[in-house]
């Protein structure tokens, strides 16, 4: 008798806490991601902003899977799903048929209808967008470095963020402190403390999930570290030369685009009821209507009141593979009942904003907290530590390990 | 009244020591690369074959020069060079003057007139290069577990590496280690442990240069990690399926080219004699014949006796530096003279050869000479602790660090 086939989609942090989750299930079950790593997405500012190496936050899917004896690890993309005939298209021809499927195939950058604006503002999602964004920064500076037309070098040491969400916060903190401390000195016709650092945003405050109090503090933090914050801006151009608010122009050679996600096109197939995002309006199982053996887990499952952040996904990535473990032994599940365990940005050095149910922290004790959440949680022990050593190591020299421009920008 | 211009051209080895020795001299001095890191290229094979991360073998040029007051670092690539007008012609249209210059470009990776073969097997020079042959190296296991057809899953899991200098013998020693152990229990269709890694080499012997009881030693030694040598095989063909020796045919989806490197194309600007590989006939000083002002150091200058090592670029580049300075105030300098310290090749994990004047070492005892030697000789304290660590867990763990595929193989 053959086992059930389940096929997991996608292996972020939804898909493997999903795998995980199955690994004594007595079923078939193939993981497919297009990449063969798992990659810890909290960290990537990190990467591309020259602080970590890319291989200090990701592991191969394969490693981490290696001892689940009923698991498959398929390096693939999926390029269609039939789910009337229960199958799924990979890109190198194959033809996968599941009894259940979870995806979990994460979100994508969103131009809002502006993907002209993509090769001048790359967003940051993948490792090579982190290495891309790392080679614009320091190959910034070079440039700046070697100008002589000073509004020219004026705009290559201008650096646009745009979205003022956790990750515009974090990169443009970040970008401050490079130029502020880590390049300072090493340049001899230009000084690197004069970058302008930039960070846009289209709401009256930055942080918009935070309590508004929260949301000024982190402003006052920003503008501590160096960053001229910009409120209740709408951009309406990117291009070459920098990026257009209505009338308004900010002359830069660097932008970077932190404005918006859209979940992944994969929802498409499933003809069922998208959001304004395109994320599945999931059932409260997290089943697709209509299709109870399609589960939808992380960025791409519209559940109100989940936020579309790591902790979230795991949890549903979990959930799910009890309700078919469950259903395996013809057990009905309960909804799934996410678990508030409260939100985190880091903003810089020793800046940063927690918000626990009802404890708000800001500065140093909620930077602290960052840090020993996000060592805690990185995927293996060595990682960990190496992730540790390197921290302990900038914090103190202000160095940045990772200072390696390995490619021309594209 | 201004100082004399010394530029340096390319910091590797030579580059770079010419320019730590020339830190307190009464010049201006202008280093210019391509690339914003100095490499430490012993240990590339590492990044090739996901041992190490990039950022591990690299420091930024910038930060390593910063506090010598008297040094500019240009990002940038040399287009020409005039030496009538003592010019140098950048790639971003800027002008450098000399009155002494220093030419430390290195080699590039070179075919023996068949330029064609490049795509299909990559040489290992720079840091994209080592990226490159460890996507490919990563996904050919990848490709091969999707592969149905016997043949064709059988030349995935073959990988030629053609040349048995150091190079190839490192790369070869290693790939075997990754399929044996590394990987070893992570596929479900395929046994990594059964690829096959030819090691094709053309003269009879590995590791030409060294003493032929050596060679004998770490051919044994090569096989006994699983790596299948090939002597006295001449390449006439290297394609998409693999490699052509006369009538005879390897398939191998995986290329690694080991076999030649020629010296930077910059020599031909100076209208002095080259040899065969392109390298300039220096003077005993290091100098061009005809131009005093002009020295050559590392694997760019033929002088008899010295080899296109690491240690022997250092020697070179310090040793003009010396010149230079002693020439600023006219005291004339003996020709150069190298000092060899002996030549080390690793092979694999307890495995390496070391020839040291009389002495002779293979085996656990040399393998543990080249490990500390390496260790020492990382550009910095702390790549040196984080390589320390990286490897300590490595060798008890069998795995590596960075089995991370960044972007698809080109």
């Amino acid at each position: 008798m053959s086992l059930p086939r389940v096929v997991i989609v996608g292996c972020g942090f939804g898909g493997l806490w999903a795998a995980q989750g199955l690994r004594k299930a007595a079923v078939e079950l193939t993981v497919v991601d297009r990449t063969n790593h798992h990659l810890f997405t909290p960290l990537l500012y990190q990467v591309a902003t020259a602080g970590l190496s890319a291989p200090a936050i990701s592991a191969p899917i394969r490693h981490i899977l290696a001892a689940q004896r009923n698991t498959t690890v398929v390096l693939g993309e999926v390029q269609a799903l039939d789910v009337k005939k229960r199958m799924l298209q990979l890109d190198h021809g194959a033809q996968l048929a599941y009894e259940h499927l979870v995806l979990a195939p994460g979100s994508i950058n969103h131009y809002f209808g502006n993907d002209a604006w993509a090769p001048w503002a790359p967003g940051l999602k993948t490792l090579d967008d982190a290495l891309e964004i790392r080679a614009r920064i320091l190959t910034a500076f070079e440039q700046a470095e070697r100008e002589d037309v000073p509004a020219r070098r004026a705009a290559w040491l201008t650096f646009a963020v745009i979205g003022g969400g956790a990750t515009g916060v974090e990169l443009a903190g970040t970008l401050a402190e490079i130029a502020r401390h880590t390049l300072a000195g090493e340049f001899r016709h230009i000084d690197p403390r004069k970058a302008r650092i930039v960070l846009i945003e289209g709401s009256d405050r930055v942080l918009p999930p935070y309590p508004a109090d929260l949301s000024h503090k982190a402003l006052v933090q920003l503008e501590r570290l160096g960053v001229t914050v910009w409120r209740g801006k709408r951009v309406t151009g990117v291009d070459a030369e920098g990026v257009a608010m209505g009338a308004e122009r900010l002359q830069a050679k660097t932008v970077l685009w932190a404005a918006g996600v859209a979940a992944s096109p994969l929802g498409q197939f499933l003809g069922a009821p998208l959001d304004r995002s395109g994320r599945v309006k999931v059932e409260p199982d997290l089943s697709v209507p209509g299709h109870p053996e399609i589960f939808v887990v992380g960025d791409l499952a519209a559940v109100d009141g989940v936020p579309a952040i790591a902790p979230a996904a795991k949890q549903m990535g979990a959930y799910v593979a009890r309700v078919i473990r469950r259903r395996l032994q013809g057990v009905a599940s309960a909804p799934f009942r996410y678990r508030d365990y409260g939100q985190l940005a880091t903003i810089g050095r020793n800046a940063a904003v927690v918000v626990l149910g009802r404890l708000k922290l800001s500065g140093y004790p909620a930077w602290l907290m960052w840090l020993v959440v996000h060592i805690y949680f990185l995927i293996n022990f060595r990682n960990r530590l190496m992730v540790l050593l390197d921290w302990a190591w900038s914090y103190w020299t202000y160095r940045r390990y990772a200072r390696i421009i390995i490619r021309a920008p594209e």
